[in-house]
């Protein structure tokens, strides 16, 4: 079912799907119709519609989509169905703060390490997570096994951080330094970038 | 100098043109090409000339872009030539990194105002920002006269502090939380969603 030809924009939609069908869930509903996705998350029905149909015949006429069967669906096509050990490089306030964040699915996201190059910090356990030396950082993943960065280092040395990631195996980066990365085609990147969306903010205000 | 023509994606580059500009005048360049721009941004050499013509006749044969002179006329498209005063709701994790985060430029964005509902955390002060009852909150910002909010809570609560926001008449909002916002129209909304960036990088994994 997982075949390459899902757009990339369908793909991104997915998760926000996601999100209001565990909304759902929760609340006890077993059905939920393409125009009740639509209003939920702005989108038009047709463009709902289409979104769902690359993932097989889950509507049904007058009664919409099983939450929980598309839930179920949607999580696999995510590759969010098994455990994902994340390192966290910075452990400064972001990223310290993301080892506290609550906002993740521990069933998927674990941070499994940390490091930091603040001989204060190395050492330290932080939510569980000891925060290990900078220096060992491709090595250490390696051993490990780690897939997912997060870079959570000052814009200077976000690029060193991200070769050394991808040095130790790493196959997707998640960025927080607000610094243009330069990674080899096959690993993935995605960027928080706070100060980026407040400028663009600004614009139409 | 300021048309609504603009399209969007060109708005959306231009915080990535900004920086980059920056950093060259840092290293003290006074000059860049649309190449250079390209190959630094990976963007094509048309798509920046077509960006950069927006903002008037810029660029000079075989010299390019005058670095200061462009970077100057960005933040002022940008709204970035003057100080905007922004209320942070939620101080916890994410929210007091926020208050502590080094990538804000502080001669554009001051966090002027905090708020929380823990007992606890009221009355506390944040790297000198004092930390005031969510119960004031539209009264106060309305007070302060403070045009952007930042949304740091959990999400079950997000709606509710957009709605306070908007009431204090707050013009653009950064939601950290991850939850779909229903806000009026004329309200401009970007949204930081840490475990949807998470999700989308994994199905390419």
């Amino acid at each position: 079912m997982k075949e390459r030809k899902i757009p990339k924009e369908t793909i991104d939609r997915l998760p926000l799907y996601l999100r209001c069908l565990n909304k759902l869930i929760d609340q006890g509903e077993e059905n939920i119709s393409s125009k009740n996705f639509s209003s939920r998350l702005n989108l038009n029905s047709a463009q709902v519609r289409k979104d769902l149909s690359y993932f097989g015949d889950f509507g049904k006429r007058g009664v919409g989509y099983e939450t929980k069967k598309l839930a179920s669906k949607i999580r696999e096509i995510l590759n969010l169905d098994r455990r994902w050990k994340m390192a966290l490089v910075g452990v400064g306030n972001i990223g310290s703060a993301l080892l506290t964040y609550s906002g993740f699915d521990r069933r998927v996201f674990e941070v499994a390490i940390a490091f930091d190059s603040n001989p204060q910090l190395i050492g330290q356990e932080i939510n569980g997570v000891e925060v290990e030396d900078v220096s060992n950082l491709s090595g250490r993943i390696a051993e490990e096994g780690v897939k997912l960065g997060i870079i959570a280092v000052p814009a200077s040395s976000a690029q060193q951080v991200a070769d050394k990631l991808v040095e130790g195996g790493v196959k997707g980066v998640l960025n927080f330094a607000p610094a243009l990365l330069d990674l080899p085609e096959y690993i993935q990147l995605a960027q928080v970038d706070i100060t980026k969306e407040l400028e663009q903010l600004l614009y139409y205000l």
